[in-house]
């Protein structure tokens, strides 16, 4: 991708091809700098090259990431003259992976899409040297990233060329198609933990990873026990039915009321979304033996873990990290109406408000938001 | 179990019983009182009650945990005015649980075993009302506790009464038999790791845990690595052929030289045998993305887990306690010859010079020795 400062090299038949299909030179992007240091710019649009997907981009979520690499970053941006050894690519990056849109134009080679067809982004950079069958667990390959953090574009840009191999339709509002990312962690987290219908799964965090995947659990038959602080987040997973009960551990003992509610056995899962020490050693007290307790947020730091309880309980810890295969199940859900993802649009916002609307917000006053939605071209708030 | 100050009462018929069958109504045992006081005592020697084998104790084992209790505890041992909720003592308790011995009566209702036969004991104490079928996971039921920690007499006494379902033959020399508790700890582990032959495992330490683990891996097919900083436990480790490479962790960069002996792949499962951070943090990092690990140590504190690399690497931690029904198939691996317990024992003493020889020679000069045998009656030293 290249700045409008950087001399542009095209020959005669290109730019023709160009104008006669309509697509714009350039767009409005999101571009991360460094940290504290993320510019709206004008770029050259990207095309769809052979295999890949021309994306107008309809929405773009932010992401707790996204906010990471902005106060702390840059973590999985490269910086600027360190590229990323898969994309080459370095700072400044155009930002954004919770993506939906339409398809703007097929490169060559694509023909199972169509021009118009709502799809979102599974937003993964992966060396070509690898599958990325799922069974071979292609998102734990060596030196794999996120489009949008490690190169390859981003959704807060207006538009995006991605492999066709990333890409996923849906047949849902393209609003709520941008939390099909975040969704998918969920799902995958889910999916690591082995969990089925009618078992208790217990939650620390109700931050949007715990509510989505809260989601995720009660649309596949668990009975869902969330415990938080915020008592507006509580209130959201209590409001939209993803959570049967949402403690406070201010007020009871977490561990205590979870046997309380699960005849003494102590609950069947665990996820850990709030890379809090102490919420992780409390999920660990509340389960049952041999229960698996997943981890799904990520640590800043080394956390003190208790593992003498991890021991005599015979507990499964388990790590995971975004999603793998989970794409299709995730969007399945949503289309069958067994998620309805509305309730966790708590705002809609242009490309200009990113940082003082969108960031700030989820900074500041993060306990009412859930996920704010980016339009980069404008058109979804006209 | 009464002392000898206590009034002892007796139908005539029981004593005149006892005289003909040779059982000598008192017997040498050491007991545990409190942390550092552990003295030997003459106690009434038990009888085999009904569903109950006798057994005339011929090595018991000093392990780890006796030491725990000796320099830290009580910990597992009821403290003197406050009796385990199942077997209802107290200290002073007989301790001891590694133990090996032959049949010296069967008690009524015990029809499978010969007065002679050769046994080790499985030292579980369980709630009567759960299920002792493995597949119902006895050994995490609550309150679950040790024969010779938790009561019910102990390997440091010269006679033991035992449940018959915890009574296991054998067909190897007695003094090997003794170590088939400590054996059956890593039987387990290796069972919660799900390794299989051709695996490549990495084992943190190469104390009498990690080296007995090391043997049951090593005779189940697999590649056995160990990092250790003692040059004597790692030459034990070596010398015995149960470890394929022993890594000095000041030498060498163990997770570097794991993936060099991989083929840059990472071990396949790991085992924490130390209860040290760093040994466990360097396990994470050494195995390959998806790898099981295993802590098999007890842990006094709560460790710094590098959560992240757990994550980004989605491994399963997974807790290990005792055994539970892996005494047959471990038995069965020296019985075949597959694995050498010789080389582990390292000393045998009587009940005389249990502190200073035993608990002094592993509190302070725990690198040259394994497994130190006591033989409560004197018999074995003869």
């Amino acid at each position: 991708m290249l700045s409008r400062s950087v001399e542009v090299q095209r020959d005669a038949i290109t730019l023709v091809n160009e104008l006669n299909e309509g697509v714009s030179e350039y767009m409005r992007a999101a571009r991360y700098y460094d940290n504290k240091d993320i510019r709206i710019e004008e770029i050259e649009a990207p095309e769809a090259g052979e295999g890949q997907v021309l994306i107008d981009v309809a929405w773009c979520g932010i992401c707790g990431t996204d906010l990471h690499e902005y106060l702390d970053g840059p973590i999985f941006i490269p910086p600027h003259g360190h590229p990323h050894p898969i994309s080459g690519e370095d700072a400044p990056i155009t930002i954004g992976h919770e993506m939906s849109g339409t398809v703007a134009a097929l490169g060559e080679g694509v023909t199972d899409l169509e021009v118009g067809q709502k799809v979102v982004v599974e937003p993964y950079i992966i060396d070509p040297q690898y599958s990325t069958k799922a069974e071979d667990n292609y998102h734990l390959t060596p030196n794999m990233n996120f489009i949008g953090l490690g190169g390859g574009g981003g959704g807060l840009g207006e538009k995006i060329a991605v492999d066709r191999r990333w890409v996923h339709p849906v047949d849902i509002p393209l609003d709520e198609a941008a939390l099909i990312e975040p969704l998918a962690v969920g799902h995958h987290a889910y999916v690591r933990s082995g969990a089925k219908a009618g078992d208790v799964a217990l939650i620390g965090g109700a931050g949007p990873i715990g509510l989505l995947l809260a989601a995720v659990l009660k649309a596949e038959g668990l009975k869902v026990i969330i415990f938080e602080l915020s008592k507006l987040r509580r209130d959201k997973a209590t409001e939209t039915g993803v959570a049967d009960h949402a403690l406070d551990p201010n007020e009871v003992d977490v561990a205590e009321k979870v046997r309380e509610l699960t005849d003494g056995k102590g609950a069947d899962v665990g996820f850990e979304c709030s890379s809090v020490d102490v919420v992780l050693n409390t999920i660990l007290e509340a389960v049952k033996p041999t229960a698996v307790v997943v981890n799904v947020s990520i640590w800043g730091h080394q956390p003190k873990v208790d593992m003498h309880t991890l021991v005599l309980k015979e507990i499964d810890l388990r790590g995971t990290i975004g999603y793998c295969g989970d794409h299709p199940a995730t969007i399945k859900l949503v289309e069958e109406g067994k998620i309805d993802l509305k309730p966790f649009i708590t705002g809609k916002i242009g490309l200009e408000g990113l940082i003082d609307e969108g960031f700030d917000t989820l900074i500041n006053r993060n306990e009412t938001a859930v996920k704010i939605l980016v339009s980069p071209s404008g058109k979804g708030l006209e």
